[in-house]
């Protein structure tokens, strides 16, 4: 199919760019050391073109993440990077056969795991993101406490989440060393054999984890693409102009296209003004024409990614494949 | 069912602030005065509980919400206020039995009308908002146009999106008079019985629509619920508390689960820190425990909806109804 027979909103993936960005990573992670995260993609066919360069362990957000995971064949080894409440479905997906391995960062959490069923678990430990983890303080004790309980204690976790997105490189390893010496020591306490960590931001600089969760470098976006990293933006968001008036144009790809937590996606050759719920409003350096068609380059993958059914894969201008984004909701 | 065993994050409704919503507008507006816009909740459900109090025509901003409505039995009277370049699946709707009329700006739009087979149209007119909408001085010739191409005219349509937002009620009647009278000049010169106009934040003001566009009402945000209008925040996103620490709390809510262009949602009793793909990190003024269920108001209702595929109709504790979210998509 041409680009073109596309109805527009429309995810669009470089497929040239797509499959140059796995094969980067997977020279610098490869095999089990990679264990991508989906929730940049949440896409069960990109997860397996993941799995086919030889990483067949995942990383994942929600549950849903985690089933659909399986249900493609791809439960050789999941890790939920997340606190649940209830793991009951988690447990289900242990009796179906999957890997499952939790991250807990309290006896709440620990106690969801038992109860569910679900085996084995990391400690998942605070490194500097004030969001979920452990007080590293804490580790060892609650390592223990999943052991008496009668789970696997695998390892650590512990996201660096405020250092992925720096721009100054020396800041990032700056930071990563203060992060990881704290994540390290947690893991002479906890013991296991993982510590599994970082992002595309630390690829290169995380020399602590023996698994990275990298999930944006496959697709991309403005905000990362800042960092100079080796990962092309493979995604864009097709849009049609559907107005023009002289100093401004608008496309038909708006706040229900894009995630906005980072800012306005980008246009080249146009400077974005606003989103409204189902427009683009720009201002194009050359004149465009209505039913021209541009591509819009989102500031933030994952929340892009959430709002579409499909990645259209496109070679040149045609369309090779259409995936189905199967990972959203919960 | 009891709302506790409802999957987290969900979108939850409180049944009677919606109906008085609907109730309280519907005396303003009754019957087709009001046509809604079902961008804000893109569900045939909360649709046709509006056609029950009279309101049987409807505004949609995409294809997708117009097909929806018309499977769904509602399209006595369909309006697309927004351009689209190719009108082909309108056209099927109108061979298939619905009313279908179409927001022209200019003669690319127009063609797309005529070629499409979409017999009706509206005029639609740059009343301030910089977005779509032909400047006003080619209104008339815009009609005659659309009229020798055998397009029935039915009006003008102005949307004053720069208006219905703003916090002072004297700030929006002064720009809404100079926006309509914009939109009456242009009226003389286009003929039809409509003027189609309006949004939630203008439904008490805007003296010179024949028929209002309003959506927000029906479901409200923590943005529109700064004018002091008499409508209630029905709409919230249930939550669950997944990581307590001394200084802060996560819940699992995050921008996926929530549009992000109008800034943080707002929780009761705490301080939101800021969103995270699947986390709401929150300081809450009590302690909360995990496992604790919280009810996230967001900042803006549209691009949350289009993130859930269900709507929970809740009274007191009971999940009473549950709507699928039908209208997504394009």
């Amino acid at each position: 199919m041409h680009i073109g027979a596309l109805t527009t909103p429309a995810l669009i993936v470089q497929t040239e760019l797509l499959d140059a960005n796995l094969r980067t990573m997977a020279a610098a992670w490869p095999g089990r050391r990679l264990r991508p995260h989906v929730k940049a993609h949440k896409c069960t066919a990109l997860a397996a073109r993941q799995a086919q360069l030889g990483h067949t362990a995942f990383t994942c957000a929600t549950i849903a993440e985690m089933e659909g995971l399986a249900r493609r064949g791809l439960g050789e080894d999941l890790l939920l990077a997340n606190e649940v409440v209830d793991a009951s479905r988690l447990g289900a997906l242990v009796r179906a056969g999957a890997r499952v391995t939790m991250a807990v960062d309290s006896e709440e959490i620990i106690a969801a795991a038992t109860a569910a069923g679900v085996p084995e678990v990391l400690i998942d430990v605070n490194v500097g993101l004030p969001r979920c983890g452990c007080d590293p303080e804490q580790a060892g004790r609650l390592a223990d406490s999943a052991r008496r309980h009668g789970l696997g204690v695998r390892g650590v976790m512990g996201y660096e989440g405020h250092i992925v997105g720096l721009a100054d490189r020396s800041r990032r390893v700056e930071l990563l060393e203060e992060s990881m010496a704290l994540l390290h020591a947690c893991h002479g306490e906890v013991g296991g054999d993982v510590i599994s960590a970082g992002g595309t931001g630390t690829y290169d600089i995380n020399h602590w984890a023996t698994e990275l969760q990298a999930g944006s470098y496959a697709l991309m976006d403005t905000a990362y693409a800042k960092l100079g990293l080796p990962y092309a933006e493979a995604l864009s968001v097709l849009a049609t102009v559907i107005s023009v008036s002289p100093d401004w144009a608008v496309a038909d790809c708006g706040l229900k296209a894009l995630g906005m937590d980072h800012g306005n996606p980008s246009v080249d050759d146009a400077t974005v003004l606003f989103c409204s719920d189902e427009h683009l409003v720009f201002r194009p350096e050359h004149q465009v024409r209505v039913g021209e068609r541009i591509a819009v380059r989102p500031a933030h993958v994952d929340p892009t990614v959430a709002y579409h059914e499909r990645l259209h894969l496109v070679v040149a201008d045609d369309v090779v494949e259409s995936w189905p984004v199967d990972l959203r909701g919960w």
